[in-house]
């Protein structure tokens, strides 16, 4: 953590999670209810006039976070642990700042990404419990594990994944190229857990394949689908998306946090 | 499962699950949002007229259940799967019927029950997600689990429970003996999981309780409290009470459920 001078600008790193339930998504927006736009505003109420936020990630409306990273300047100097404290106490419960640290200058929370983790909660079978379908899919069918463990061994390498993804219309000229580096399915209490790791995802791109595998799962595609959609990815073909709600921004990769 | 006949009236069984969070607890009040309330608005819409549910265990605002039974006795020969969708369809995702079933007509959800289980969840250390927290009582400090588990191990046994309840206004005559069938501790992803096992309880009894258990594990109150507070129900001292988000009904036992 570098130190802190008074009268000069510093970047300022929050860590942070919330749930995303009731939130148009990340990105500021007008008239809507946003993570961004809820710490932002807190924000300017600490800082006395406007600060804007950078995150790692802009989930979409209903998607949750619990390894959210995001940076901004401030010139004022509040010791970080007062920082994290009083945005906490100017957010609503269902965002909590973990942690606020000086990082160094240039320090980008978007573009020094090296990883970005994204967890996808699923619980098969009849209705579950509340207490488990507010942050999973409750499918309501029954799932087959083995299929969906194995079509998600076709994912780790570098892969054209434009069968799962949308055109962009921010930019079409987007690769829709994106290197996997880790995918693996495990148990947590009645959820089936899907995680995937990669630099960076195209939009929609997690939940897309977690639709897919889903859909594999329960037999209603073939299976191998996973791979061949990635092997011919201009193949006009059935689009699976599995809802936000199962979907959470697990953790994000700096160079700076691996010597910790 | 009994039979359903045509014409005359059925007692009929909901297991039902909801996150508390938003609700000013179970039992129907005028002008507030509540469990019962907003299941009898369902059951009135379905069944075109009042109907009144009977609850296992009243929760308090802000307690979350996973295992709630209630019953209630409809004219109309809707069949069970059926009203469960359709109470679904009419409910807030917040609460889901698990179940419905033809009971026998002498069963009573609430006299009927032989046991009812409680669990209460605590997320020790800094600031967790709000996925975690949601269900859970976050104390922000570190806890001594042994201490904590050596505490619950006094509980089990037929003992008078002042000490962990309040004076009754609707029932001074009550008897604050109970008997405590089960108590254990355990892990579950973040959280610490205290559960607890009786035929009945005491009003705040779990989190007066849990309270104390988590105080003696923070230091502030000496180990071995809890067996005094037992024993000694009628000293005045320091009543703790955790809050009503870690705490969740489990689960009812009837007798027609051992045979299953």
């Amino acid at each position: 953590m570098a130190p802190m001078d008074r009268g000069r600008t510093h970047r300022i790193r929050l860590d942070l999670a919330y749930d995303g339930t009731d939130f148009a998504g990340w990105q500021r927006q007008p008239d809507r209810h946003t993570v961004q736009g809820r710490i932002e505003a807190a924000l300017a109420r600490l800082y006395r006039g406007p600060v804007a936020l950078v995150a790692a990630g802009r989930t979409d409306a209903g998607v949750h976070a619990e390894g959210q990273v995001a940076h901004y300047d401030a010139a004022l100097p509040i010791p970080p642990d007062g920082v994290a404290r009083a945005l906490n106490r100017g957010l609503p419960p269902s965002i909590r700042i973990r942690a606020a640290a000086v990082a160094r200058p240039d320090f980008h929370a978007r573009y020094d990404a090296i990883s970005r983790t994204y967890r996808y909660h699923l619980v098969p079978g009849p209705p579950p419990s509340p207490l488990v379908s507010r942050f999973a899919w409750a499918t309501g069918r029954d799932l087959d594990r083995g299929a969906f463990e194995s079509e998600a061994a076709a994912l780790p390498g570098t892969h054209d994944f434009s069968a799962f993804s949308v055109a962009s219309d921010d930019e079409p000229s987007r690769s829709p190229i994106r290197t996997v580096t880790g995918a693996r399915v495990f148990r947590s209490d009645a959820a089936l857990v899907f995680e995937i790791t990669a630099q960076s995802f195209l939009r929609y791109m997690v939940r897309r394949i977690a639709g897919t595998l889903e859909a594999v799962a329960r037999g209603q595609l073939p299976a191998g689908c996973t791979a061949r959609m990635l092997r011919e990815p201009g193949l006009p073909g059935p689009r699976f998306r599995a809802p936000a709600t199962g979907l959470r921004l697990h953790a994000v990769g700096y160079p700076e946090d691996l010597g910790e």
